[in-house]
């Protein structure tokens, strides 16, 4: 019996030996080691794909500085055309709010249904010019002030609605026709208090900017030659604001009696001086922002048409 | 002796239970299991949330037909700014390569420059047009025959780079002054043979297009009022060409000799008839393109510069 006993033991541990197998438990344990090491090494692989993917697609980043964009514009044959190309340059730059303002008595189907269809983030205003400061069908475009109300909308619309003490940001004024690099943008999104650069195709000249002083990199001077006794003359284009700042200054904002060209300088003479501004753009050397202007185009033949009582857009949004 | 060796025996099945541990063991291959078991569940997700972000990133997609984009382009003033917001709108476009064939004997710093500073697919050539083809200082631009040379020179890339065997996609002549809505990449993308759709603000026009009757769904018409009595009477900007189709009709070109306006009629003629034409844009009722135009900036003061021997924009690139 005994030996019959010592024999089912032995079978007993030789089954056990066989049944626990170490080895197999410790590379099966080895294998999930690996496993478990790889997929880590994945997962901080994607993780960081995924930060340079949105890096690159600009999402919000509530850290960032916002850039508001005041954009007065008016309805003409071209003024979807430029709005379209205005909101793709928009599209790619990061934290950036269009406040578009509509020299109109009333929100155009047009712009509404334009703005609703960009993946921009935006406030849709309106500001009506009165028909005595109206520009005339054959009077040339400097005779009377343009945008003036529309801007000055803009500026009572983010005195109302922001919080100077919460939210940080920069302003900046973006004409519909103009051309915009996207350096312009993160170059203007610290400006401390008024950023300058250089604008070109504007005043007469392939480029308009601030002079500055190789030593002290201080604004000593304009190379404007349209107007150079203004105190700052240079285009709306060609600086930004802080939106502290601004908001600290009630008193800043456009004139309908101020004349041609004077705007900017009405504007900037409550937040800043000369000595002031901070030069951007490679201490003023490059050029980011061209002052275009795009063509009334050629309406002979729509013409003909409507005196036929046709016109070639029945029921179309050119 | 037996008794000893029985007792050995226990004792070393006893030990070995204790060392094999299965409870152990099995608690750490489950724990390992769930790991295993999340980071797969993670996985999924960061690789769909990189799917959605790739897709609103408009990375390129191999399984997608390429849009080859075809513009001729100059030296004048506005060049660099026309071109940076034409490269905004096309960096919001899915699997888009861009031929831009300057009319240069060399390829210009500010083009090369310029597209090396893109994060777009792109194709640098040049294509200089002989002096007696060029416009003269105050010719209309209607005169001489304007981007043949170049477009012709960007198909014979197609021509000798692709192969129309296995490179899917459609061709499309873009101008760098014109206005384009992301929409009209959309519609072109998946063209059999040459699609169409109406063009804003061109031929005297609101706008341009292609009249289909509403039963067969097919042209039979354009409202063109300027030469209606071309075969194909649409701008440059109003069609695009399936990539195989072009690639497989080596005799479609564009040509010096034709008249102002018929250049689109030429290429056409060797690819498509009108009844076969596709037509895009909700049955042409939608205007997804404008044929704008940018004002030649006035440059009075800069000619003053230049005639005492300054310039206003002296290594600096506008």
């Amino acid at each position: 019996l005994l030996y019959i006993a010592l024999l089912c033991l032995v079978v007993l541990w030789f089954l056990g030996v066989r049944n626990r197998d170490p080895d197999r438990y410790e590379a099966m344990r080895q294998t999930l080691n690996n496993y478990e090491f790889q997929l880590k090494e994945e997962k901080l692989l994607i993780a960081e794909k995924l930060r340079m993917i949105k890096k690159d697609c600009q999402i919000w980043d509530p850290e960032l500085p916002v850039i508001y964009i005041i954009t007065p514009t008016y309805a003409r044959p071209v003024q979807k055309a430029e709005l379209t190309r205005l909101s793709h340059t928009f599209m790619l730059v990061q934290n950036l709010h269009w406040i578009l303002v509509e020299d109109s008595d009333f929100h155009t189907p047009l712009v509404t249904n334009f703005l609703s269809n960009t993946h921009l983030n935006y406030t849709h205003l309106i500001a009506p010019t009165p028909a005595e400061w109206k520009r005339k069908e054959k009077e040339p475009n400097w005779v009377k002030p343009r945008g003036v109300l529309q801007r000055n909308r803009a500026l009572d619309w983010l005195r109302q609605n922001l919080n100077p003490d919460t939210h940080k940001g920069v302003v900046y004024f973006a004409d519909d026709d103009n051309s915009y690099g996207l350096e312009v943008f993160q170059e203007m999104r610290y400006t401390k208090e008024v950023s300058v650069w250089p604008v070109g195709l504007v005043g007469g000249l392939m480029v308009e900017k601030p002079e500055i002083d190789k030593t002290t990199g201080r604004v000593i001077g304009f190379n404007s030659v349209w107007k150079p006794e203004r105190q700052f003359p240079l285009d709306m284009a060609g600086f930004a604001i802080n939106l502290q700042h601004l908001l600290k200054h009630p008193e800043a904002r456009f004139q309908l009696s101020v004349k041609g060209g004077w705007q900017e300088t009405e504007l900037l003479r409550h937040l800043t001086t000369r000595e002031r501004l901070e030069p951007m753009a490679d201490n003023c050397t490059k050029v980011y922002v061209w002052h275009t202007r795009t063509e009334p185009p050629k309406m002979a033949e729509e013409e003909k048409l409507k005196a036929k009582g046709y016109s070639s857009n029945l029921g179309m949004e050119v």
